[in-house]
């Protein structure tokens, strides 16, 4: 993540440090802008406990006309009442103010520690700085990625350009997650930004996609955030109304951009060993492959084997017995970095050092579990847990 | 767990070593007899993959005829396809033998290693020798207890007696299960006996009851086992028909027995530091209020709040958000260890050195989370992450 990476056309951004960190040199206070109305579109936690930005952002998408992305980080204004939500109502309207726009055209997300107000004297002072500093370069953009991270050990941006209908077209992102170090509810945010033009009702289906291919496959310790959020910004500053083909190459753009940003939340996992990459296959529909998958990557004996380079397969298939699928073991079949341990409901004759050796001598880890019910499947991404994880995160207090 | 623990009437218990561990002097053979037929009922995984034993026992259930259960501890019989399921059957029908009974009045169960064939001529073997140990004494009791362990640290066994009716009526039980430390899948079993007189359908609705309560009540890390079972034999040796305050009495023992065997498999979880007590009151109905503490139970991140004694309410209250019951933060309302830490949605000021200093002194940690939906409560008991635990784990070996 060193490159340089630039904003699509019409898009600003910046990140500045208002005081809401105890570190001033760590910026808390970003702000991604578009110099015209775009698409904007949206996927939250499905928490029912979620933050106050959550429930002010989620009543503004899908919209046509939505201008900027506020977000501060060291506070998450998550279980703080109707105070809270006033707080980041008010958030918006003053950055509103400064963009000539309506309160409603601003979203805003907030991450970092639960159950505390927000400081408005600090965010007053901030707001106009941040605006201040707003620039379409690859280094404001910079500045607002870092300005979104909480326990992350780096800053994540992605971006991919195309030649579309013979014009340029951009897709670009910043994202934060530390996965398994993060204290907090390890919140998931995403900006993504384009200059292609959808409407507002092509922009939210483009996001699912995408998410659902990526963010949506990622699991470190199954606890779902209060204040997950990805955002999808589309402002048609690079071109007219897209070709299907168009459309189509826009998608896949979108797809990688967010796929390189789940990756860089996984790799975050400052307490993991390994990066675990689950396919399942063979399944009815997408939805069952992702439930066995998402199963298989929250349990602790899965990962803990992972850990130790322990080829222990039965936890792998006592994990689909229990993901809520109708499954019998004989429909079961299960590999390991290739290597196949269990076929058909019967275990296999294997090298036991070998597949331990694999594990252990690489910071990747594949595991295939085929199924024989259909054709589909789901790739899922997770980490080991290891005693480093449990240390973070048990002596982090709030 | 050291006075000596009275069997019920009318029923024989052993437990010797036939070679399946490969340590000699740790009993690896369990068998639980009735003179009499019993009526018996059982409770099993909800796991799709299971043993097979578990799959051989469920078709013999509830039933009027029951007179034993025949343990092996060192191998699950898992994963084991056809054959397993032969050697299940096998087992049966050699105790059978001896028992002049058939086969399918005796129940099996297998703990230990996954996807590994028993041993038939260890069994063979084995099986003559624990018939002929059989005997009616706490001794013998304790050797059956001894005989189901794999992981344990200690042999759990309880048992209750009361004057009902005018007769002396005894509820006994022995179990295994070691929970955080235990490497395949924390299997637990229990035999549950009675001298009372039952029909199998109430033996089967009372065993549902004790289990809901303690069983059913107790998580560890969410992975479900392969081979979980709870057996309940009644043959009425002690008493005629019961009254049916009686029949209450009789549940009431059962209850309590089941409970004490589920809190001292919570308490054999060598890599925690503290018992976790979480009690859900205010809901629609006890389903919600166990899917909600579960769920809590569940989350590493509430674990490991408790390892650091953080009274880190957010992680609690953001897991009843994401339990799948439909509630909202204004519902809710927390405290731990009698501290109130959150009320109706909003968070308290509290005394944090003084309730992080209750959780660390002390062992065993209270949560009470209270929702305004009915009047539906339940209690559940779960044990915190430690790096222990995932030492265990991970350095374990199949």
């Amino acid at each position: 993540m060193t490159d340089p990476i630039p904003l699509p056309q019409g898009f600003r951004a910046a990140g500045v440090s208002c005081g809401i960190k105890s570190d001033a040199t760590k910026p808390d206070l970003s702000l991604f802008v578009s110099d015209r109305p775009c698409a904007a579109a949206a996927v939250f936690t499905t928490n029912r406990v979620c933050g106050a930005p959550v429930k002010v952002s989620r009543e503004r998408v899908p919209s046509a006309k939505t201008r900027a992305v506020v977000i501060n980080s060291g506070n998450a204004n998550a279980c703080t009442g109707q105070r809270g939500i006033d707080d980041a109502r008010w958030m918006t309207e003053q950055v509103a103010a400064h963009l000539d726009c309506e309160a409603r055209d601003v979203l805003v997300c907030s991450t970092g520690v639960i159950g505390h107000f927000l400081p408005r004297d600090k965010l007053a002072a901030g707001i106009p700085q941040v605006v201040e500093r707003l620039a379409a370069t690859p280094a404001a953009f910079a500045d607002a990625a870092r300005g979104i991270m909480t326990t992350d050990t780096f800053s994540k941006q992605a971006t991919r350009e195309a030649t579309i209908d013979g014009t340029s077209v951009r897709v670009s992102g910043a994202a934060k997650g530390a996965a398994m170090i993060a204290p907090n509810m390890a919140t998931m945010l995403a900006v993504l930004m384009t200059d292609a033009e959808v409407s507002p009702t092509e922009a939210d289906a483009m996001l699912r996609h995408a998410v659902d291919r990526s963010f949506h496959c990622i699991s470190v310790e199954g606890h779902t955030s209060t204040s997950d959020t990805v955002i999808l910004m589309a402002n048609g500053a690079a071109a007219g109304s897209l070709s299907a083909t168009g459309r189509a190459r826009v998608q896949e753009m979108l797809d990688d951009v967010a796929m390189d940003l789940s990756m860089a939340i996984i790799r975050d996992a400052e307490g993991a060993d390994h990066l675990v990459t689950i396919d399942v296959r063979g399944c009815r529909n997408s939805e069952e492959a992702r439930q066995i998958a998402k199963t298989v990557a929250d349990s602790p004996l899965v990962k803990t084997a992972i850990t130790g380079a322990d080829p222990n397969w039965g936890r792998i298939v006592s994990a689909v017995g229990y993901s809520g699928i109708e499954v019998r073991e004989e429909e079961i079949s299960l590999a390991i970095n290739n290597l196949p341990l269990y076929k058909s409901g019967a275990p296999l004759d294997f090298d036991k050092a070998a597949v331990s050796r694999s594990i252990r001598d690489n910071r990747d880890v594949s595991i295939v579990i085929d199924l024989t019910h259909g054709n589909a499947s789901v790739r899922f991404w997770t980490c080991d847990l290891t005693s480093e994880y449990v240390r973070l995160n048990s002596e982090y207090t709030t």
